[in-house]
């Protein structure tokens, strides 16, 4: 092989993978072929092996990089010293996700990767592996917000920050669904949902309050 | 074709769907041959034509049977005098999920499914209108628990009901990727810690308050 730049390297990398989401996007892992991918990259098969040595290994590359910029968003985010609660974080993490993505997207282009993703993934090992990574780095980054909340007296001592992360990032997931599927849906709406949510007024957590403490009507 | 009896029809409808829902899990929606559904349900050709024309019928049956099965089961719980919250309400529609689908089926299946169908709904238009008129329904039951939640006070009055129902589906939703995924995640679990975040101590809505409410470090 030639001796290249690296950034020509890298920019060959990006057609690749610019092409084959654009393929992936348009009829799904399974269906996109190489030959589709070639194509779409306008790269010749020669070329495009150098650098990947099957579809799989593109759609893994695929993956891991629209996990990174969700991780990435986030970690800008959460690193604020006042933990954003929850609806902000949300709205600040899909500000800093359509800058990412550009002006010129798709909003659903994330979404709807990131749906087949999941689905692949649970056929495909090596792509189940790196998408377990990624959720369990936000996992632990959650976790702490959720920490932070509990410092400052906002989530209840005797949660588990793990089980309130979950959730969290399953309201994320939530919408990423949502999005994908029917698009259209304002980041800020569901923020809003979620800050609606977080305020609401029910009893203190029934199993730190212990048996018979009824639920009140509160407000 | 001979006359038989609407038992026998249903009997073999539901022989063809359970194998093909085996297949789907097994393989996806594109991989799953038709050959593989005949095999997986024990049936010729020429009787599982009978029921469906084409592999895309059976998928449109399996995905329509599973978002059935959630919708009847929110309904059962939502129907309840006082409003379940949203936690009950998740542990609930779980409980039944669980009673639906049997002992001995793999709590995994219905969340596979599920991301599955989201996935294959993004490419198939068929099955995205199944998929949206089960969420349409979906989205309106819970805006009216919304609702319900309003009259008693927990939610904010000037929320709209359509984005907290909404992202309260999403947290749903979230729930089966996770759940897909990774499994193991007791519904008990989450449902904790959606009553964590439900619980939590954050200032009234700002949009509501009005600008100058900052946030008070409440509890």
């Amino acid at each position: 092989m030639a001796r290249v730049s690296p950034e020509h390297l890298e920019a060959r990398r990006r057609q690749i993978l610019d092409g084959a989401r654009r393929c992936f996007l348009r009829n799904g892992f399974h269906a996109a072929s190489m030959q589709d991918v070639l194509k779409e990259s306008g790269l010749s098969a020669g070329a495009v092996y150098r650098y990947f040595r099957s579809k799989e290994e593109i759609v893994a590359a695929v993956a891991q990089e629209a996990l990174a910029t969700i991780r990435a968003s986030f970690e800008r985010v959460a690193a604020a010293e006042v933990p954003p609660l929850p609806d902000e974080l949300f709205a600040e993490v899909f500000g800093r996700l359509r800058e990412f993505m550009g002006t010129g997207e798709d909003p659903r282009e994330l979404p709807r990767l990131l749906v087949q993703i999941w689905g692949e993934a649970l056929r495909n090992e090596e792509l189940a592996e790196t998408v377990n990574e990624a959720y369990a780095h936000l996992s632990v980054q959650w976790a702490r917000l959720v920490e932070a909340y509990q410092a400052r007296g906002w989530v209840h001592p005797q949660a588990n920050t793990v089980h309130v992360a979950r959730t969290l990032i399953g309201a994320v997931q939530g919408y990423f669904v949502q999005q994908a599927l029917w698009g259209g849906i304002a980041p800020e709406e569901f923020a809003k949902g979620l800050r609606a949510l977080v305020g609401m007024e029910v009893p203190a957590d029934a199993d730190a309050a212990g048996p018979g403490e009824g639920r009140g009507g509160a407000g």
